[in-house]
């Protein structure tokens, strides 16, 4: 099994992004499966654009975007992309959509099809925080996840894809106030090693499985 | 026009349900509009039938569905509800469904169909703290919205829909530690009063005039 | 029985000041005392000048300092102010003490003689949060709630004071996003009366009842 | 130099107390200075009384005692330590005092005599978020700290006392939804290495440089 794993670059102001210094900390063998990392710029659109890219470059089996959530505390696996997007701040190309939709031939919402209470229980297990998510926000990293499972539902059927979104590095916070969580890097690089043995040992979609409430 | 504003009952070892008390308070009429107030049972699908009956009964132009959301500091109005339902806690009737869909045939996600935006925006020109929100958790109001949605899109498509949440109201925190937000009832009640008045004086789908990114 | 409520003016950038907002709703009676209200610079040390001139005035048996913590979610009433100033921003005529002493002969601290769990207790059984706090922070609510213990400890021994901290009025955080609590100034009044009515009703000093634990 | 540096034993249920292993993680020798690694119990008057057995023992120049404060997310070093108790829960020894003083001979409160702002400073220069904080609480943190420094005070005054509070470590958080900050102990470790090494080379009493307002 060979997972792409993504992380953004810094935007915001920000110094570093912990997303990508988070990715480049994993093995490239977790759980059996071959790691492939990628960057990805932080812009509306073109961040698919290279996802795409990759993922004909090196044909993977899952892909894992990895982004920043400043003020998160925990791992947080998101369950769902939303097509709309509305930036409260421009991105690193200056674009800034407002109250949009990304897709106008795609669906409201695609559901993650990797196993994310898989990957939030493998966490937990080995002691790190992690929660399920159900909002990805509005901003780029809504806009990759719902482009990355927009295209494999159409064109590449055969990949799982998913988010994770992380905290705050802890060099990102030092000056804030009391009341700004964060990790270190290699507290994060951990928590996303868990999530990824989870899903190089729970590979398929879990969402074939989910029956309806009547 | 005629707008029908539904309030969960109390749940989870709860005296009252601010949603429902605060509902009760509103005026007759707003910005126009005439304003039937029906309590809901905090039941999954049960919850909807009620709404079902009542747009029956009442034939209502736009529907505001509005629920208890403990923690949250202000009016949010949900955006988008999604198919998928995962209860913490029974249900007023014993119900706890896990990780399931609300409906086979539905979409993956339904966005409100009521002015999100204006609405936010009324109750912060008149002093009442609002937000969109972008997640409206996968518990009862999550499924009220999304089968009034799925109902509205299916057999209503003249009836625009939406959600929204509330916080606490002061006298179900008294004992709590400083740091779980409250409003007063009657707040709460000024907000949805400014939010419906917004439903009132603009009442067309925003959504028609989306575009795409591209 | 008399009691001396002040409220400060507005402070960095603030079009309001809740505490003074609040305090100037409040009835002229509140269980069977007269209230007399004044409003105070947030100045260090003139709002203590203040202070002492309306006791020279009103000959007032106690004193209740009120003043903003933005970002609390409770009427929070003070313990203990301490001898020492540091400001974050600018007061109001520019002064901002840095690390530094309020006064070379006080005392390290001073408790609140006022019967402060009582007046939490009171604000609880009528339904509004409360909370005792034990920090009043370092700025000019610190400030005022120090110099009047210490003059009242030398000077004016009769009379018991304290302070108390209220949250953000709503309409100073309407354009927040969520998470930032607030109330409506009437719910804060409502809280500053029930908190005084356990004034009047219970005056004595409660450290003169404290033990040790050894 | 000498510094004692003391860790309480788990409480309030949980299996470790971050406190304490991250100061076994500490190297023997900090900035120069020899470290002494001491862990004391978590109930009221006997933390203070092992603390002191340390002091005879190893005749220390610096005390610095180190607890959990759950909820915060950053090392907090605190200011000042009251003369007061009131525990939430019962010690590990079952004791629970309430509302009283800690000595009846004792100062309303004492200062850190450590240089608290090198230390947080020093923290925060070297990437680890740091926060000068002004309340210890009213449990045993408190107690120990003010213990502390009433005893120096009296007894041992040549010796530099104060308290760090450091958040949870991450597995003690794994199950709490997101929203509850925790770090590694490893990095709650760095940060108290980096408050130590600015003991080490500033360990003058920063109070005897204060000046007052006026």
């Amino acid at each position: 099994m060979k997972i792409l794993v993504t992380g953004f670059d810094p935007f915001g102001g920000q110094a570093i992004n912990p997303a990508f210094e988070a990715v480049k900390l994993l093995p490239d063998s977790i759980g059996g499966a071959e790691i492939v990392k990628v960057e990805i710029p932080t812009v509306f659109g073109k961040c698919a654009e290279k996802v795409e890219q990759a993922i004909n470059q090196h044909n993977p089996d899952c892909v894992l975007c990895v982004g920043q959530a400043g003020g998160r505390s925990s791992i947080t696996v998101e369950k769902v992309a939303i097509n709309y997007c509305d930036a409260r701040i421009a991105d690193n190309d200056g674009n800034q959509p407002l109250d949009c939709k990304i897709k106008e031939d795609g669906e409201n919402a695609y559901f993650a099809t990797l196993p994310v209470k898989a990957m939030v229980e493998n966490c937990r297990k080995n002691g790190i925080p992690a929660n399920l998510s159900f909002t990805a926000g509005t901003y780029v990293c809504n806009d990759v996840m719902y482009r990355l499972l927009y295209m494999t539902s159409k064109k590449y059927s055969h990949i799982k894809g998913g988010f994770i979104h992380v905290p705050f590095a802890v060099q990102q916070v030092t000056n804030y106030g009391d009341g700004m969580a964060s990790w270190e890097v290699s507290t994060i690089a951990k928590g996303l090693e868990y999530a990824i043995e989870a899903i190089a040992h729970n590979s398929e979609d879990i969402s074939v499985h989910m029956g309806a409430t009547h």
